[in-house]
């Protein structure tokens, strides 16, 4: 079986990227990587679903083990990346979805050059204003820090493999499919099988 | 209006490729850029559909004014890709195809590296010899020569950017889609989208 694609994704909040995304993993083929954490679960929050919650010591410990592929401290709680679950999934031949904001994202990048780096961005900031209004739930002045926290990670999109701009939901979903479908037809992915064509030619 | 994507085309005889293209080139946003040649029109061919028909000086011109994006010559005729009516199109903002074979694609990976390069592979040898012999219109010599000639070919698939196997044509057509769709998502042809939103913020 061949192996699958390490997908990384970022995107700024109001981007749509968690119903792109919930939309690309009903397909089996697609895996979503759960963070560890430090920090304790919320109510609801269920260990293995929303969040592997670590101990400290155990944080540390797989740090220490290079068991996390990328991790960062926030207000004292670590946040990360298991590779193990990473690299498994990959072997099974799942296309492996890490769902990252940008600091993260350009720690894996140094360490995994074959992942590929997708970010998704609103059409336009005055959308994503528009977006954000919408939802009715937060202050002005927390969404226009929101926006200048998008600007802000919108300016690193260059730095990713491709570009995926919600204008329109089914046409970000179907850009996402085709990114991944693309990078499973590159030739390098497909050397086996050419080299299995030309076995029996 | 961004520019166009230049997308290099190269199958063996068999896979599929006239009916793949067909299809892609019935959306607009595609241009299929029509070779030039010495040799003369047979019946049915009109000049600029099926070939630019040119004379010897007049090819020869071409190349020395570095007007043919590549070129070669096949018992004494000469075939090649005029670079005027390519660039064009791409200046605006079409996808050109180029249906080109193998050397000629190895030519112009060297002048332009941006192009796209992708391979139109049979699912296997054994399929592509099933597939030829239905025609039933070759001797079984002429089908053995066909099918050393596109073992040859697929030899270079590696070289391409993707391969695209034909092994069932929605597919194919659908594959090879997302491969020019990817490539319009490439964060590189998004600079100016990016810089338009972070000018707004």
């Amino acid at each position: 079986m061949s192996k699958g694609i390490l997908i990384v994704v970022s995107a700024p909040s109001g981007c749509g990227k968690g119903t792109i995304l919930s939309e690309v993993l009903k397909d089996e083929k697609f895996y979503y990587s759960v963070s560890a954490t430090t920090r304790s679960p919320r109510t609801g929050e269920a260990d293995g679903v929303n969040y592997h919650f670590l101990t400290h010591e155990q944080f540390v410990e797989r740090i220490n083990n290079d068991g996390m592929l990328e991790y960062a401290e926030y207000c004292g709680n670590y946040y990360g990346t298991p590779k193990k679950e990473v690299y498994d999934k990959l072997s099974e031949g799942k296309n492996v979805i890490l769902e990252i904001e940008v600091q993260g994202a350009m720690q894996i990048k140094k360490k995994c050059p074959e992942a590929v780096f997708v970010f998704i961005a609103p059409p336009s900031i005055q959308e994503l204003k528009r977006r954000l209004n919408k939802r009715g739930t937060e202050s002005d002045e927390v969404i226009q820090q929101r926006v200048s926290e998008a600007a802000h990670e919108i300016s690193f999109a260059s730095q990713y493999d491709y570009v995926v701009v919600n204008a329109e939901l089914e046409e970000a979903i179907s850009d996402f499919r085709s990114v991944v479908r693309a990078q499973e037809l590159k030739s390098e992915s497909q050397k086996n099988f050419i080299d299995e064509v030309l076995k029996n030619a």
